[in-house]
């Protein structure tokens, strides 16, 4: 199998990168220059858990498509009187929206990109938009080939069309290319359109994590990080 | 201006590789295992005199978008038998029409983009479809951080949209972008749509070469070569 598989396309919101550490992070440092005091955990869960509901509308085609930067903002603005951070004026909340264009990777990922590198195309496969994956990528020294977010797309995962939108540009057979995601529902998107799976197993939500602590299908290759992924694909 | 400008995009055939003499050696290597004895220069001259004519029909949008690959392909087919490939089956075809996909860059694109990466987001900006230019950047060890083809866009440069598009995938104002290119006309375009421009002196043509042999506009940079470009954006 690893020798018909062209490229790697990642999901990147837990399995590249710990949002939730370096969201929390720096919304306390903002606060902290503000004069607030706040949780920042309990917001960055707040903020991500209104993640998947915010994409429903433009994935039925009900809202035209707007990018991740206008989701965030929405959700943003949604939660900041709960959580102590009302009084943030626009400026402020743009700037915690860039936030997410600024988020560290896991330790195990770069190592882990640059020995799969030699031997495939990597790219993001993420509901994050292009320039948001850009800054990401240029923050953790991830040596991605290419960028393939859905907003290519005008879409977003679990949609087909992203993962079809994905091989399409790469002009690759979806059996030449694997996902790899810390999400089981991702994955099985990913195979209903005929690509490789690669399940990473990842703590993204920490000590409270019910979901996605396990394979729950026979994906192509189960690994324990990246670094693992590239000797289990022999790169 | 170095200090407002966040991104570099850039033309590549020509600006960043020797297409002449990448596809002369690839063609008459191929021709040779066929037994054929043919002039790879003129029919690597005589392939890209044809590429700004096959673009014309989806320019104008008489012709649905179609790759580079197909436009290549028909260009191909319209010249073997003149230059002595006639013999060559479609497999054969198809091989060449993939060595566009391995060019050879020049010698000090490496090292000027290596350094250019510290300071800017680094981007193709080409009408070589983006799973064209990952095969160029597989081959060449380019660095880029982004791949802005104008497929992405289902246009051709000059056309408008080829240059918004890539400002906006990267959410960047058109002056915040400075086109990178070894062609003046490339550049006017970039330049009615706002960007930055930075022109490069190459000798693709060798030594007939007429066109390109200077700037014919105040251009924003003018540099000998891509290390030096490097060193008047300060980087």
């Amino acid at each position: 199998m690893a020798d018909e598989i062209r490229a790697l396309v990642f999901d990147v919101f837990g399995t590249v990168v710990d949002w939730r550490a370096s969201i929390a992070r720096q919304v306390e440092t903002l606060a902290r220059v503000r004069g607030l005091t706040v949780d920042g955990t309990a917001i960055a869960d707040a903020w991500r858990g209104l993640y998947q509901p915010s994409m429903s509308a433009v994935r039925d085609g009900t809202r035209p498509f707007v990018d991740l930067d206008v989701l965030h903002r929405e959700s943003l603005d949604a939660l900041v009187e709960q959580h102590g951070l009302g009084s943030l004026d626009d400026a402020d909340r743009h700037a915690l929206v860039l936030a997410w264009h600024q988020l560290d990777a896991w330790p195990d990922v770069v190592e882990g990109l640059t020995r799969l590198k030699r031997k495939f195309i990597l790219g993001p496969l993420s509901n994050g938009h292009v320039a948001l994956q850009v800054g990401i990528a240029k923050h953790a020294g991830l040596p991605w080939d290419v960028i393939l977010s859905t907003d290519l797309y005008r879409t977003y995962k679990p949609r087909p069309e992203a993962y079809q939108g994905a091989c399409k540009l790469l002009k690759l057979a979806p059996s030449q290319v694997m996902l790899v995601a810390a999400h089981n529902n991702d994955l099985g998107s990913a195979r209903e359109q005929g690509m490789r799976t690669g399940f990473v197993v990842r703590n993204e939500h920490g000590q409270g994590q019910v979901i996605d602590q396990k394979a729950e299908q026979d994906w192509d290759v189960i690994a324990d990080d990246f670094v693992d992924l590239a000797k289990r694909l022999g790169a």
